[in-house]
């Protein structure tokens, strides 16, 4: 099968130097990728600025982005011919309104920035998903966890989503290692022990794939 | 002697994952970081979040912070028993005024995040420069560079200004090469060739330290 795969950051540039950034590492979504291409296989990987090595396993093709606008480009020329859509990316919701063309000098004390809305890539693409197809999304919750990734789950069309919690530690954004807790909509919830992202990932996987399997 | 020296970017958080960060990779202060050991004397590296392995020379104390505020104390500490200061960090001007303690939700069509002004690590500590002590800044700029440079240099109270340029393909932020200008008070200019970073600070060293010898 064909797999989309979105990871890393997104950056939003404010001017040539300065960006709104985010602290995904990447380690994720290029696990995952690894494992569905360990299981056999095709992954467009759209990646943000991730400090890490493209994927060498030649099933896996990688696009390098920065922007959510860029990463949606990216994402939706590949999503009509992909089977399993995983976006695992942690796209910049808000965008500088403007991005000015010489290094903002200081000046005032304060300074007011207009952000304005990303287009949200799940959502959009998840209007076109075809009845074969099938969506999993990631959600990064602080608060009423599972209440806020179920919400994201129907907005979004996914079939999946996979909930990483930052109240675990040594879990999420910056280790090595995660644990995570699938939802689905029709309310089967199983949650991975603290374990290696590239363990965890093959678990995803692994479910993703059953789960395809059965409904798609 | 003894050196201070800050390096890479600074992130200021907007919340728990999200941040305003620069694209300064840190690595011309690693590399003159480096360079200073090289030449025999002790040096504080004060680093914000760069993607760059801890330098191994034994000479070299490696300080990792991530704002402004925490680059600044860091620097503060330093500062008093440093005879040379080089402020080779991208220190962000602003930061958000409120940190949000949990993940921002993504609500209206925009966001209007009010920015405050940092602290100015090399103005404030330029105030409490001693006579047998010598600051070097950076400037990168984008217009008007040789008059924006020296401007920095009278108002921060430097003694050499190095002025980065974006406008040279292959120098500044992210480029293994750097091209730089050197600027004094006293109207000494002098042009690097396109070099490795590695080199460049070499020669920047060598001239900071000639430029030590003769003024301080």
């Amino acid at each position: 099968m064909n797999i989309l795969l979105t990871a890393g950051p997104t950056y939003e540039p404010m001017d040539p130097v300065r960006f709104i950034g985010n602290r995904s590492t990447g380690k994720m979504g290029y696990a995952l990728a690894d494992a569905f291409a360990a299981a056999g296989h095709t992954v467009t990987l759209v990646s943000g600025p991730a400090a890490l090595p493209v994927p060498t396993h030649p099933a896996i093709q990688t696009v390098r982005v920065e922007t959510a606008a860029q990463m949606y480009a990216a994402a939706a020329e590949a999503a009509p011919t992909a089977q399993i859509w995983v976006f695992a990316a942690a796209v910049a919701d808000y965008r500088p309104a403007e991005v000015a063309p010489e290094k903002i000098k200081k000046a005032g004390d304060t300074l007011t920035l207009t952000l304005v809305k990303n287009v949200d890539i799940a959502a959009t693409l998840g209007e076109t998903k075809r009845a074969e197809q099938f969506s999993v999304g990631f959600a990064l919750e602080t608060n009423n966890e599972q209440a806020h990734a179920l919400e994201k789950l129907r907005r979004k069309n996914f079939d999946v989503v996979v909930l990483n919690s930052l109240r675990d530690a040594g879990a999420g954004f910056g280790h090595d290692t995660n644990k995570v807790t699938l939802l689905t909509a029709d309310g089967v919830v199983t949650t991975s022990d603290l374990l290696p992202k590239s363990a965890v990932a093959q678990d995803i996987v692994q479910f993703v794939l059953a789960r395809y399997a059965q409904y798609a």
